[in-house]
């Protein structure tokens, strides 16, 4: 026998300890907390996960998660298309939209540069951002991604490819201590430093 | 509009979050997980979650957790059932069938008596036990609780039920620290503590 007595539990402890973080014993107290429960609640829970993974999108216009083709920020119309907030991921934009300071759109580079995970300026969204910025009448671009050493390398990448495009590039104000993730950062010091924006081409001589 | 950007992510969120131990941002580090990989990943998680809950059987001698109507360690004629060893809950199965030290079979309480957390003595497969001990051959009941307040309230409850039905009550050797939780002992100090089980009775004058 397994030592669980039941195939059916071994194999939602296996997918369970799967996700990040969560180990086997995690994974087994996740399945026995779902057993004492009535069936809806694991009935809601795996059907969430299920519909969600298979009915998200992307938004063609900045690659935030959306229920439709374009998101619900870029939709609409009070939102100021000239300025975009160029962020590593959704979880930055949901941090900068608590703010409330913030009325540009966002583009979502779904990562940053990171040689030692693998990670090169071809896995992220960089070649639409040229684009758009190319195409569009964009005037001002924020470069809002964690200070990190791959946050300031993917700042420097994008710097460069955009510099030529007679577009504003700023950074957010680093009023959020180094080392940070963006995501942790308090409201109030994120919305200031995105009020107290600088001129990327400022901070290089640092 | 929510700060999810989708009613999708949002549900899944949600749901994830009512999970012990799992608040909110990590719920989102989970879905955001998700999201990124394959449909199948979610797919085979969601479903994994909901055939488990609900095509899971409780064992109808041990409430032991089964596939079927009798739990593979009650179906096991290997398996000596005139011991019987009760244990809070299916962790502690798991923990002492690791052991390899154990041949008899296990009755599972469903949890202890707790007051504070409004469990009584009916809410739990006490009932089953006195029955099973009443009619069945029982030599001997080896009581395996956590030894916390609320294990020992419920080894002297069952002690008081069984002291007359001519059976031998032990207990685990509290070679496991007081105070400590059953499923984090080592194997080796809670198999001894099975072999060196001793007199229920003996306890009591400690």
């Amino acid at each position: 026998m397994n030592s669980y007595s039941s195939k059916l539990v071994e194999n939602a402890v296996n997918e369970l300890s799967r996700l990040p973080g969560i180990g086997k014993k995690t994974a087994l107290r996740l399945a026995l907390h779902l057993l004492k429960k009535e069936k809806v609640v694991a009935e809601s829970l795996g059907n969430a996960i299920i519909k969600m993974r298979d009915e998200i999108m992307f938004c063609s216009e900045c690659f935030n998660i959306s229920d439709s083709e374009v998101c619900e920020i870029c939709a609409n119309p009070k939102r100021n298309k000239e300025t975009i907030c160029i962020v590593e991921d959704i979880r930055d934009v949901m941090a900068i939209e608590n703010t409330g300071q913030y009325t540009g759109v966002y583009h979502i580079l779904g990562g940053i540069i990171s040689p030692m995970d693998g990670i090169g300026p071809n896995d992220l969204n960089i070649d639409s951002l040229i684009n758009r910025v190319s195409n569009g009448n964009i005037k001002e671009v924020i470069m809002a991604l964690s200070t990190t050493i791959e946050g300031d390398t993917t700042n420097f990448y994008i710097y460069k490819k955009l510099k030529d495009l007679n577009v504003e590039i700023t950074t957010i104000a680093r009023g959020v201590a180094i080392g940070d993730e963006l995501e942790y950062a308090d409201e109030v010091t994120l919305g200031r430093s995105i009020l107290n924006r600088t001129p990327y081409e400022s901070t290089l001589s640092n």
